[in-house]
Formats: structure tokens, C-alpha cells, sequence
């Protein structure tokens, strides 16, 4: 005799009624990761690259990204994927679906890593969605969509891969100098891409039922506040700006205090007035200043010019622009008083990337079902979701990140919280696959 | 007939009453330099190390340097000086004098420049030196005490020269690599030194009869209040130390601005820190942060620590201690309410060196004599008189720097200004023989 539970029960009624499509009523609904494999393919995977002080440097290009990845095929072909590397280097991971003519259902994320960075951040996605596959296949579930399981390549380096995929990556880009020493150009070659045929890769919009990614937070509010799982409301546009300012070079023994042009006094101005205004103001704005070079450099000598770095984030354009405007009101002021000049050279902008409400919907009726507590939250990080997202509905899943820490050795998710997310990853996917 | 003029005549009538030796009337009393003759020879040497964009690039040990040097011998044998190079490398221009037994007068400074430095820190001096000498020998007058006229070897990486001669170089320090590329070990022997003898140029307190050194101000004091003279009261002290300040490396796209360790920020209010205390006490003390690294170093990442320099100087080294107290408490603030941690590393002392006050006396009444305007001032900057300060009585002339630019190609000094510094030179020096 079969024995099935309540649920089991109430779906079989639904599909005798014709209110879902019949596959196999036990491994829809019950059907769950193997969270102790995942840890061990995490584990495995944290080999390439290992840093004696801990974490990893995986920096796309690097033999060490060419081992992982290597790793990473063998294990997208044991969870029985059809596998292709495509022009642009991205790992591919396809299995057909039952229902012809469909469009393709896409997860994944990336394994490049910063430098010294952590065993985490798109190692989670990445074999979170390897693991769903190989869960899939196990259970025999066969979607209506086909799946593909994609790992972008060079995610940290300004997500070339998925940049790719969406057409906005450039003939100029592919000659930039990356981390690894290489040029994009180079690098794509060296991982088993062909730079020559880079534009095939590209999708347009309509050409994706759906992407979805897992991926530790990042940041410290799940974790904190005990969420199990995080429903991404969409990455937020990054504002990234070079500042220069101009004062006056002269020697530090003999210039007068009331005579100088000191460019870092100026700066280190100019350093708490972002803080100012961008505290300034109710919501989760982020504005960092994280490089800056004083010239000539020594201790001897006023610092003539100062170049910095002015990063504004927000799920709202608009308000990266008006912080930006108050910004270079202060930055006015504080030039008038110190006798220095100030220059904003925009050097890049990512446009806030809006997850889909649909996509949403689903991810926390998936984690309420497997028992989870959800926060809607925005991405303060770039994902390669923001790409895929100009291609079809986007959604991403967050998993805490312990303290919050990330790109760094000291970067932590739980392994129940990761057997959680790669659980509501599958699950988001087989409502997806059954809208 | 003679004729000859009322000062003349009274320098004749005590002669004669025997208030002061007699040795060349006319020459004692009117001689002066040629003002001319100098800015051809500070024409000539800047082309040693010249730089496109004006000044020269003329550091220790390189070629420009050496080229130079050798330019300068040819002037000092020119002016009947006795020339060699010690085994430290200084150019010494000896001329005898007419009292056995008398300790040696030393004037002189270096030639040596900063990287795109302008032409006339240092060369001014010695040019200036090395035209009071020939004007001795063009006007036959024979001093009481030996003269040398010395060209210290490597006064901006440290006053390599000077410090061998009063004993305070180190043989660790020789092995410091040097701007040029070169150690100063291997300096001396390229500028035809003798490493091995190093220690024979010592020489002890009470060695010589004085130091003077002739230089531009580097500061806009005597220009600005239009002052011929400066009588230089002391060269400042001169205390250096890295500041780390710890905080915590993290992603700036994720970490909320309220839970930040951002060492930048912390630094930011530490700089405008030290130039708050700097300036809250009356007197001419400095205080700079010349040079900053702020690590990771990314636009991205949340600074994890920063490394800056703070030098302060003051003729007086108690309210250096007291103003590095006061900077200490303030950074301990920032530290508490930014949760970073502030270390400071001392890593040079320079005690503030006075000039001798009899010196000073006869500068100012050499000046008056000629009809100039005088001021006492500090030097902000260090010099080789600070060194030779410990072997005896020692005294500096200042002359305008434009705009007081210095250590840079619009670095300026007007002909006339250093004539009348020269001239102030001679005369100085005559009437320290006459002592």
C-alpha cells in the first residue's frame, strides 16, 4: 500500500482536478537538497586558491579559477547536466524540459573570487544551483522548462560574464587589464572561451522564463535579526566617482600654517561630509570613500592633490542624485575655505536593477512552506542577476552572512542556512516551472 | 691723494688706536661680491638635472648630481680654493689664514636637490660661499682663520654630509637605499667618497671657529613682509611617526553606514584633528600629515586600516611633546566613537638646533652695515647648520623666497636678494675673524 501525507494527498486531488500539471507528486513537494553534499563540494571547491591565513584568492583568470572551475564542471556533469563552456567562458549546465518550445529557466551564480576573499560569496549560488540540478535528477523531477545551470565567469571583476550574456559588454572592455594580469581578452581565451565569437552569447529580453540566484547577504541584517531567508528586492544602483582636488605643494617645515593649500585637509573634509550627508537622511543609502592617493606622498611635504574614491548605493537613482548634489554643495564650501579645487569624474554607474514581483511572491511562498521566517531586503551588491534581469524576471534568495562580513577570510554562512537557501532555491524553481 | 670715504676713515682711526687689526682698509670695509658673477654660475649648475618643465631633478648619488659636483670643484679651484673631496664625499675648499693655530671658519651648504625640485635650495649657499671666497682672493684679503668652504653631499635625504662630519651617521644607515636608486654606501664611493674612512671626517665640539650658511627661506615670510634678512634663530625640531589606525575591511555595498569600522573616516577626523590642535596655540609651530595609504585601497571595500605620517616642528621640543599629547587625546575620541584603534610609531627625532646668539648679533649688525632690513625667524626646514651646530657656534642668512615656494620648479630668489645675501655672508664672516 502507498503511503502518502495530507499534502501529498491535497496535490494529487489538485492534479486529478486539473489544477497542476502531474509529474511526480512525491518529489515535488517533499523533495529537499542534500545540504551535507553541498558542504562537502564547498569544501572541496575552497582547495583552489587557499590562502594560508584562511579564505581563498580565486581572481578570474588565475590557475586557481581554472582549477575551480575544472572542479566545478565535473560536478555539474555528475548531477547530469549537458555542459558547454560558451564564448564568452561562462560554464553552462542544460537539462531539457518535458515541454517543447519553452523558454529556459536559468540559476546560478559565480566561484571567481576577490582577492583574499572568503569561500562563500557565489560559491553558495553556485553549487547551491549545482545541488538543485543533482536533486532534480535524483528524484527523477523533470521540469516543463528546460533548466540551465550557468556559473558567470569573472563576476568580481565588473560581471563580465553575464554582461556577456546580455550584450552590453564591450570591444574596449575586453582589452582592460584585470586582476589575474590578464586582459579580459586574454583571460576569456585562457578559461576555454573564444573572444571571437563573445557576441553569440548574447540574449535579448524575452529570451529567459526566469533567472534565479542564491547568495549570502553580505551585509549583517539577517544575521542579526535571525532571518532564515532574504527576498531580494533588487540591487541597487552604484555611483562611482574619482575625485580630484588641487591645492598647493609646498614644505612642511616652513609654510605656515595659515599659508597652506593642503589638498588633504581639504580631502579629509571632504571624507566626513559624505558621512554627513549620506547619514543625513532616513533609508539604507550607503556612500563609502575607499581609495585615495595624496601626492607627493611624503611626510614632509603638504599634499598638493589628493584623488579619491566617492562610491554612492541605492535601490533609488534618484536619491543616489540628490545625495550626490548635497555632496558637491559641501564640496564647494570646503574648496572656498581651504584655498583647493575640486573635480567629480563620473567613472561608473549601475543602474538600480528592480527584482520581480512575481519572482518575489514565489521565493517567500516557497520559504514560508519549508518553514522559514523571510525580510525583503535590497542587494547593496552587484550580482549578475542585475543582468540577467534586463533579459527576463529576476529574483535573488539571500542566506545570512555571520557578522555580516564579506570579501574577506573571515566571511561565514551557516551550513543550515545553506542547505535553507539551495532548499527555497529548488522550490522557487518548481513554482516557477509551474506558472 | 687717497680719498677715501668717512667710514673708511674712522675704520682707519681705530686701527690706528688699536680697537681692530689691521689688514686691508678698502678691502675690509667696502668689498662686496660680484651678484653678477653668482647667477651665472646658478645659471650654469642648473643645467645639471634640468627638467623640461623647469627646475631640476639633481638628487644625491645620480648622475646630474655627480655632473654637477664637478662643475662646483671647477669653481671652487677657480676661486684659489684648495679642493678635495672627504671620504664622506663633501667638497672641501680650504683657503689658509694668517693665525697659526687658529680654528677653521666654515661656510658652505649643498647642491643636492629634491626630485623636480627648483634651482636655488641650497645652491644659493654654496654658490654664495664659493663667491665670498673669491672675492677674499680677488680682493687680497687674508683672514686670521683657515676658511673652508664646504658642499655637504646629500642634504635632502637626510643630511647624509653633515651627519658624517659631526658623527651621527651610522653604518646601518649606509646601507638605506637613496632616491637615486643607489645606497648611500654606494653614493659615496659614485661621488668619489671612501666609505671605508668614513669615520676620519668626524670631527668634535669645538673644532671649528663657526658655521655659516648663506639660503633661501623657503617660506613666505621675508617676502611677504618684504625683508631683506632673515637671522635665522634656530633650525626647529623636527619629530616624525606612522599612525595605523585599525578598523575593520568590509563590503561598502552591504555594511549599513551604522555599522562601519571605516579606518578612512577615523583618519579624516584625525587630520583635521591635528590641524585643529596645531593652530589653537599662538607661535609658529607646524603640524602636517603629509602622506596616507588607506587599505584595501578599493572604491568598493570599507577601509580597513590607514597608515599617515605626522610630522610637527618647533623650535621649542617641550611644545612639540605638548601638542603631540593633546593630538593623542583626540585621536583616542575618534577611536572610541568610530571603533577603530590608533597606533602611533616614532620614527625620527630631529631636536630643534638654536643658533649661536653671538653669530646672530653679527648677521644683524653685518645687514645693518649694508644698509638691509632684518628679521629673526626659525627655520622651518632642516639644514646642514643643524648639525654643525654641535661642533660650534653656528649661524644661518635667509634670503626671500618668492611666494615661499620651495621644493618645486617655480621655486624663486630674486639676483638682487642674492647679492645682498651674499654680501651679508662676507661680512659676517669678516667680522667673525676679527673676533
Amino acid at each position: 500500500m502507498l503511503k502518502i501525507n495530507r499534502r501529498q494527498f491535497n496535490y494529487a486531488l489538485a492534479v486529478a482536478l486539473g489544477s497542476v500539471p502531474f509529474r511526480d507528486v512525491h518529489s515535488q513537494t517533499t523533495v529537499r537538497v542534500n545540504g551535507r553534499r553541498i558542504m562537502d563540494h564547498i569544501l572541496a571547491l575552497a582547495e583552489f586558491g587557499k590562502n594560508p591565513q584562511g579564505g581563498v584568492s580565486r581572481v578570474a583568470y588565475s590557475d586557481a579559477d581554472k582549477q575551480g572551475r575544472e572542479y566545478v564542471l565535473g560536478l555539474m556533469r555528475a548531477a547530469k547536466l549537458d555542459v558547454s563552456i560558451d564564448a564568452a567562458g561562462n560554464l553552462i549546465g542544460r537539462r531539457a524540459g518535458s515541454a517543447s518550445g519553452s523558454l529556459p529557466l536559468l540559476i546560478g551564480s559565480h566561484v571567481d573570487s576577490v582577492p583574499e576573499g572568503g569561500n562563500y560569496d557565489g560559491v553558495v549560488g553556485s553549487i547551491g544551483a549545482i545541488e538543485v540540478a543533482q536533486t532534480l535528477a535524483e528524484n527523477s523531477v523533470v521540469l516543463r522548462h528546460p533548466l540551465e545551470v550557468v556559473i558567470f565567469q569573472n563576476e568580481e571583476g565588473g560581471l563580465i560574464g553575464s554582461r556577456a550574456m546580455d550584450g552590453e559588454l564591450t570591444e574596449k572592455e575586453l582589452d582592460l587589464v584585470s586582476r589575474s594580469g590578464k586582459t579580459i581578452r586574454e583571460g576569456i581565451k585562457f578559461i576555454g572561451g573564444d573572444v571571437s565569437k563573445v557576441s553569440e552569447v548574447r540574449r535579448r529580453k524575452g529570451d529567459i522564463a526566469a533567472y534565479l540566484e542564491l547568495h549570502i547577504e553580505q551585509g549583517g541584517t539577517l544575521d542579526s535579526e535571525k532571518i532564515n531567508i532574504g527576498v531580494v528586492e533588487g540591487i541597487v544602483g552604484i555611483n562611482w566617482w574619482d575625485v580630484t582636488i588641487e591645492g598647493f605643494a609646498n614644505h612642511a617645515g616652513t609654510t605656515a600654517m595659515n599659508n597652506r593649500q593642503d589638498a588633504l585637509l581639504a580631502g579629509a573634509k571632504f571624507i566626513q561630509a559624505v558621512n554627513r550627508v549620506v547619514t543625513s537622511v532616513p533609508g539604507r543609502q550607503v556612500g563609502t570613500v575607499g581609495r585615495i592617493t595624496a601626492l607627493p606622498g611624503a611626510p614632509n611635504v603638504i599634499p598638493g592633490k589628493v584623488v579619491l574614491s566617492l562610491e554612492l548605493r541605492d535601490l533609488d537613482a534618484a536619491k543616489i542624485d540628490m545625495l550626490f548634489e548635497k555632496i558637491k554643495v559641501e564640496a564647494e564650501k570646503i574648496a572656498a575655505e581651504s584655498k583647493t579645487k575640486f573635480d567629480f569624474k563620473e567613472i561608473n554607474v549601475n543602474i538600480p536593477a528592480p527584482t520581480d514581483p512575481q519572482v518575489r511572491s514565489l521565493i517567500g511562498d516557497a520559504a514560508r512552506e519549508l518553514g522559514l521566517t523571510t525580510k525583503s531586503l535590497p542587494s547593496g551588491a552587484g550580482h549578475d542577476a542585475q543582468d540577467m534581469a534586463r533579459l527576463g524576471p529576476a529574483g535573488m534568495i539571500f542566506v545570512p552572512s555571520v557578522g555580516g562580513i564579506s570579501h574577506s577570510p573571515r566571511e561565514f554562512c551557516r551550513p543550515e542556512d545553506i542547505a535553507n537557501g539551495a532548499n527555497v532555491l529548488l522550490h522557487t524553481l518548481l513554482k516557477l516551472d509551474r506558472l
